[in-house]
């Protein structure tokens, strides 16, 4: 095994759209792990739109990344060597660490995770993160009921596309608006939507919506914020919740996100809107990993997987999340297991 | 007794700030009422800012106001001839009535109050619309906690001094904002704020409310929105809540109200902003109404109103609502009773 491996660091602070320059890959030495750590190989990474966040420097609900360090996130790995008593060479693990192709972590910053129940990708997809966004965000702050009309923006994305099914799940209608009539063929055809809205090639999105909804909004479920959220909010009934996930539309803007401002409209419709992140749930992760595990094997949720390979294609597979082109969720396959059996 | 009275009509619908010439005063016969009515001389009459909207022809939580006919609002009466068996002469009565100096009103449009246990005018103020759109919003939807910080803009006036008052007694710091010197010096020594700011002679907003609140802001009652509520958006805490009453600063605009788009704070902070509007809470008003009279006879609850004499000068009265000039309830006194003693 080489004594050298790389990994990818945050060389600029972009402003506005990123592009590659701003990552830079270093070579490094494959680490030792000391007590109670173990060596990882790293098998998949996740990229994600929050992650945009985390570029700038400035106060967010988790601090920014380091220039000139490596770049952190949702990782599955393989144990190569172990100093852990509860890890061994083989197990597949899944942790928030280093965009690197070899990794000593902690015995505490990873969790095991089973390749025989699911697909080990869906840890970082529907089981995880992303399903578990959805889950909370849809439920507890939307909580659509039978009859009712959910909008999501963002549709054909990991966390939406999730969304949309749960909200179909429980009896609701279901709007998908997303960029590409290949998106809305998806969410219509396998997934279930009611309807879908091609934002990119609707000339009047309101009217869109109006005609998509002819009851109303309910529940928006906003991922992208900017010109669509404007026009779902001509749309609100009385009453209407909006789970604030996202506002992609807004992480690559050079200057203010600038609109209307909401407020009267919330007024007139006693709507509510609530932001939040994933971490404000998590002592309820338990029952959501349950929930979206047992809906998975009923054949009640289906997800899509946009997988890149290669780990000298990680910063495309990121900056293409801005441009729509993944469908479900977007991960990067850095290495095939030495040990496991996936 | 003249045959003749007069009543307000709306002329025009306004654009941009309204003015007096949008008002008319037109002749009518006193009416004469019919079975289970009863004839009303109209004591005091309210204005109030959200009648702004009625008066455009748009769908909202109430429906717009009629060109040419008569306004209406939250009027305090005498009965002058019953036709019902529920009220005789000389009853007090209040109920959602037309900017009239003689009504004949339908018996269950009206609800007798009591002259003896509080002044008739607090059913129009603290013990009234303004009283419980002030309890609701802040305890159902704000939720202030002991110890935590309460923002609230437009504290001077009718909710917002009621607003400001109530959190204290919830143990919470309270932070008023308002348009005057005067206005200031009436939250801090009369009514008990901790701090308040007086946005129009403060350079910058925003560093004024880090001062005031060095523990940032959990509750931000909104009754103005525009600049101030930017400025309040980027000291909000963790969780922080936002209950939405009014938006005054965007009642008069020409065009559409602009600003700086609010998802991205709420993500970060995991905010809750919550329209609404008095009749949600109608279930709930007994309650309410219970609290209110309590807290104001234990003397823990005080109030100001500006009461503008004569029926003549009700259009100014409702201008000066946009213009500040008034401390706590804006009201009209239309007439002294004939037969009640207040």
């Amino acid at each position: 095994m080489s004594k050298v491996q790389k990994e990818i660091h945050l060389a600029n602070r972009p402003e506005g759209m990123p592009s590659a320059s701003d990552f830079s890959y270093v070579e490094r030495e494959i680490p030792i792990p000391g007590e109670k750590q173990v060596l990882l190989k790293t098998l998949y990474l996740s990229v994600d739109p929050y992650m945009r966040g985390r570029m700038q420097d400035v106060k967010s609900y988790i601090p920014p990344f380091k220039l000139n360090e490596v770049i952190v996130g949702g990782v599955i790995a393989e144990v190569i060597e172990s100093k852990s008593e509860y890890f061994r060479q083989g197990d597949v693990v899944i942790g928030n660490l280093g965009w690197a192709e070899f990794t000593a972590a902690n015995e505490k910053e990873i969790r095991k995770i089973d390749p025989s129940v699911a697909p080990v990708t869906t840890h970082l997809g529907i089981l995880g993160m992303p399903g578990l966004t959805a889950y909370f965000g849809l439920l507890d702050i939307g909580q659509p009921k039978e009859g009712e009309t959910v909008v999501v923006s963002g549709a054909a994305g990991a966390v939406g596309s999730v969304v949309g099914q749960i909200a179909r799940i429980k009896g609701a209608r279901v709007v998908g608006i997303a960029g590409s009539d290949e998106k809305i063929n998806y969410l219509k055809e396998e997934l279930g939507f009611d309807e879908a809205i091609n934002y990119k090639t609707t000339d009047n999105l309101k009217e869109a919506l109006r005609k998509a909804c002819p009851d109303g909004v309910d529940v928006y479920f906003d991922n992208v914020g900017g010109e669509i959220t404007d026009a779902v909010f001509t749309q609100l009934n009385k009453f209407a919740r909006i789970p604030l996930c996202g506002a992609i539309s807004s992480y690559n803007l050079d200057g203010p996100d600038v609109g209307p401002r909401v407020q009267s409209a919330m007024i007139k419709t006693s709507a509510l809107m609530k932001g939040y992140t994933i971490g404000d749930y998590a002592p309820r992760f338990k029952e959501a990993s349950e929930y979206l595990g047992g809906w998975l094997q009923e054949g009640k949720l289906k997800y899509e997987e946009t997988i890149v390979e290669g780990f000298e294609n990680t910063p495309d597979a990121f900056l293409g999340l801005f441009k729509g082109t993944n469908k479900g969720k977007q991960l990067v396959k850095v290495a095939d297991p030495d040990f496991a059996t996936l």
